[in-house]
């Protein structure tokens, strides 16, 4: 059957996004049909919006409404504290734990050799200029625990490391890797080899 | 964290898709931060566009560009059949299988009383019309295999019956149901004993 065209559109509209197939592209585009124009017209306006009515904030590169973003300007939080993340996402989910009360810096990726993404990809460069003139006392790598985002830890704890050695200021500048181990609730049976060396590694006296 | 309102909008909107759960819903506006405003704005128009572009075939209620529809209007298919379906997405998956060359008839849903949805709410009236005034030899009621499919379908055998009785016309009609039973690739062993009574009560001589 030819499709109608306004529908094909969508459907392939959804096909581009991460995560979603063919099969389940027709189906939110079918589902979308039954949903008033109202509805619609949101969802529109919603995707021209998103970048027009964000910035990126110019201090730790999150998504914001504002530059700098509400966290920078926040004057609660510990500005001694950068906590290094891959994605905006990866804010949401370290405020939504709320034990963490200093600033981030995102990065936006990981070093990814194979998808031709080197450290200039990434917002490196500025999170080095943020050390040399701040007073930061501690970096907190928490990337992902992927191979990507392992490696772009270690090679960020090359890069402080050199600066510490460099800069006088810097000299008690402490570098942290987020812990890894045995996430909650999981079993230690089907732990894979690689989390469960992690958890030995990071085991901590009571 | 505060998320901007732009981004929280978008993600208001894709979570009221079905199968679509907040984290998704998250993953995906924030993988659509990264991507041109162009490509943002032709998915936002392919959104907006979709109901104004396409209408509802008045014979056969499919969504279609011109109503008529290219399948109803389409000579080389044989009028004397109709297959009646639930969605307009089970046209599109029976017009990929290819062996049916006949016409359809799109019910938008399918009864089902514990979500409200009765006869009156699908276009049963509009069948029961095509059936009284075509010449329709064969009506193949081809709703989904679940609880709500197979009552449409009994409700629908029922109505075309008593039709068949009144009309000495339609007194050679005659209704089917689409075949139900292993599913092609499917194990024995594995297939519940629903899918194993109907695969046996539609057991066919070689």
């Amino acid at each position: 059957m030819k499709t109608p065209r306004a529908v094909q559109k969508l459907i392939d509209a959804f096909e581009r996004l991460p995560g979603i197939g063919p099969k389940t592209a027709q189906r939110l585009t079918f589902y979308l049909l039954h949903v008033p124009q109202s509805e619609l017209d949101d969802f529109a306006s919603a995707l021209s919006n998103l970048k027009k009515q964000t910035v990126i904030c110019s201090l730790c590169f999150n998504v914001s409404e504002t530059d700098p973003c509400h966290i920078c300007t926040d004057l609660s939080r510990e500005e001694s504290k950068i906590c290094v993340v891959e994605q905006p996402l990866d804010v949401l989910a370290v405020e939504r734990a709320g034990t963490y009360k200093g600033l981030y810096h995102v990065l936006h990726g990981a070093i990814d050799p194979l998808n031709n993404i080197g450290p200039d990809e990434l917002y490196i460069e500025q999170l080095m200029k943020r050390l040399k003139n701040g007073n930061i006392a501690e970096l907190i790598l928490a990337t992902n625990s992927s191979m990507e985002g392992e490696a772009t830890a270690m090679y960020l704890l090359h890069l402080a490391q050199q600066l510490t050695t460099k800069n006088m200021k810097l000299k008690t500048l402490k570098i942290t890797r987020i812990g890894r181990g045995l996430p909650t609730g999981a079993d230690l049976e089907y732990a894979d080899d690689m989390t469960l060396k992690r958890a030995f590694e990071g085991r901590m006296e009571y």
